[in-house]
């Protein structure tokens, strides 16, 4: 337990900084006059690679390493690009994510009372599992280093380790045990997404899955292809408890599974390592709607919420945790008085929604 | 035009053996006596390779690519692998593709009236479209050929050629200038899918996608990230009118699609190249329900549809695109008329479904 924690803000870039200001009003206000948290902000971004060539400052990273935690807001403006055709903004999230080698990103989906799912029969309660996405290695792995060929060819390499699926599959076990399990039976269950029937790279990553699971007897363990369960999502969410699979599988899946919840906007991300957390909504930094006031700031309250979570947990603060379940509560009472954004169907501004959270924060 | 074609039929596994013979009992019966087709039944697939160690024998393969079309049931039992992990079950489809360059791989997705789709707001009509899958390169050019070391990490790698990106993106758009365009809003659209604000190969896929749409100027070309697209097959199916992909997005978002119209069981293929094509039901082989009479024929029946199409275009045979409609109506007709499988929700087996379709050819 720390007097004070250091929480490095980067606002980003589009509606980037409009959240997490949201993000952090609703944290002050979980803490009230005692608010055990500091936050200071730090450039990096789309907008900043613009006007000064450089997308993530050294300064930056330092200031994201020494946190004791990352909050971020979005990133990213659609052709602000490097020479290789790859987008400037994405820096900051995907060099935080391999240098600090924050390997699990651990992706919430649940169905909110009051939210609307485009899923004929699904009822709130009915859908409620984590994608854990390897975070570290994968197709993502080959980021700046693929090869183009005079305009004839391009190459990504797509590397899994055994360290690296390892220590994967094990969180998959250990957050499943810690679980309520499926919602649809009860059952405890960590699923494996792999193509190895196609491809001996995740052919790999599925017969480390099976050595971890013979360590989890009380777990059922089970596989699943990527293309199968592209289609499970949406057919049968309510099997689901705990989805392991890899960097770009979980990419696509974790969106597809926000589309079953009623969009990105309630998808929160926590993106953890050893020793640091970078946490974020899984949205984008949607440029078309900065600076309206209707950018939806749930997404980032439940990724701070989840943030609270890690530093409670690993630094035995109870304070921290509280504050947490706190938050999920007030955006839980918050939805289902409708005070919903326009991405989800509602018609509430960030201002109304950050201000209804404070409120029932008080 | 030819007096006699002659089909490859390759049963396979599983499921296979019923529902290719339901497709052949259907395209003799849209000739009646006068059928310009002729079968021949070719072995290859997992359950040869377990009982002799070959999964295609090199007769099989000579006479696929010497006929005029090849029809395939369904290949694959779960468990039969070769030494890398990968099944053995697909060689004879993954070499195939490879060999013969099957490059285009067309999956039509539509949700037919009588059968209910998972999402809530569609009806008939408004899901319409194709995705068409790069089906020569991407990741899959990596299988059989990626490494292994030592049980310490294993890769595979995307390749993407200039060559096979610009004829699989001219397919789109040649596809879109004869369709009628998208449900929701009748405009011709070819969508782009890949990962290039993260990965070069996909950014290469993208640049190659933006020089072919300018000599398509009245087709609207429209960018789409995977993750983001996962999302909005889902959320705005209606938008699509012809979807373009690498081979394992691909992959990925066609079973996705076919879940949105109600599952695997309505959703055909066909891999084509300049010389062969290659036309199978997208689902596998359900081993679990083979020889019990209740597997759907309907996706081999389309496909064996798409098969007269691409047969009639080629030799320019008005006879087979005619029994190709008639295929197609009969189809349209036995579903809305209630004959649906069980995986369809309803409860009619294989050889009632097959024989409602000849009575309506009659
Ligand atoms: C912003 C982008 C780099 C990122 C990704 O592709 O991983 C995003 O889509 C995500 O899901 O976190
Ligand atoms: C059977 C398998 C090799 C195949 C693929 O992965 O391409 C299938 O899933 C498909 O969609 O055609």
């Amino acid at each position: 337990m720390k007097d004070t924690y250091e929480i490095a803000v980067v606002p980003g870039d589009g509606i980037g900084p409009e959240v997490a200001d949201a993000a952090v009003r609703v944290l002050r206000g979980a803490f009230g006059n005692d608010c055990p948290l500091r936050f200071c902000d730090h450039p990096a971004g789309a907008e900043l690679y613009r006007q000064t060539g450089e997308s993530f400052p050294q300064a930056t990273f330092r200031a994201c390493a020494q946190a004791d935690a990352v909050l971020h807001g979005a990133a990213g403006i659609p052709g602000v690009v490097h020479p290789d055709g790859t987008e400037a903004g994405l820096d900051f999230t995907l060099r935080l994510r391999f240098e600090l080698d924050l390997y699990a990103n651990i992706r919430p989906i649940r169905l909110y009372p009051g939210i609307r799912s485009p899923l004929a029969d699904v009822k709130a309660g009915e859908i409620d599992y984590i994608i854990l996405r390897e975070n570290s290695e994968g197709l993502y792995a080959a980021r700046g280093a693929g090869a183009q060929l005079r305009g004839e060819m391009a190459v990504d390499t797509l590397v899994q380790t055994r360290k690296g699926v390892e220590r994967i599959v094990r969180k998959a076990f250990e957050l499943a045990r810690a679980s309520n399990g499926a919602p649809a039976d009860g059952v405890r269950r960590v699923t494996c997404v792999d193509k190895a029937n196609v491809l001996r790279s995740y052919a790999f990553f599925r017969s480390i899955f099976d050595e971890v699971a013979a360590d989890y007897p009380d777990i059922e363990a089970e596989h699943g292809l990527i293309d199968a369960m592209a289609m499970y999502l949406v057919t049968r969410p309510g099997h689901y408890n705990v989805i392991v699979t890899e960097n770009m599988f979980g990419d696509i899946l974790s969106d597809l599974a926000a589309a079953t919840i009623g969009g990105m906007g309630l998808a929160p991300s926590a993106e953890v390592g050893e020793r640091q957390g970078l946490f974020q909504a899984a949205h984008g930094s949607a440029p078309d709607i900065a600076g309206k006031g209707i950018a939806n700031p749930y997404g980032t309250v439940l990724s701070a919420a989840s943030m609270l979570e890690w530093l409670a947990a690993n630094h035995d603060d109870d304070r921290l945790a509280r504050a947490a379940s706190r938050i999920r509560e007030a955006v839980s009472a918050a939805i289902e008085a409708g005070l919903i954004s326009r991405d989800l169907g509602g018609d509430s501004g960030s201002a109304l929604i950050t201000q209804g959270l404070c409120e029932r924060l008080r």
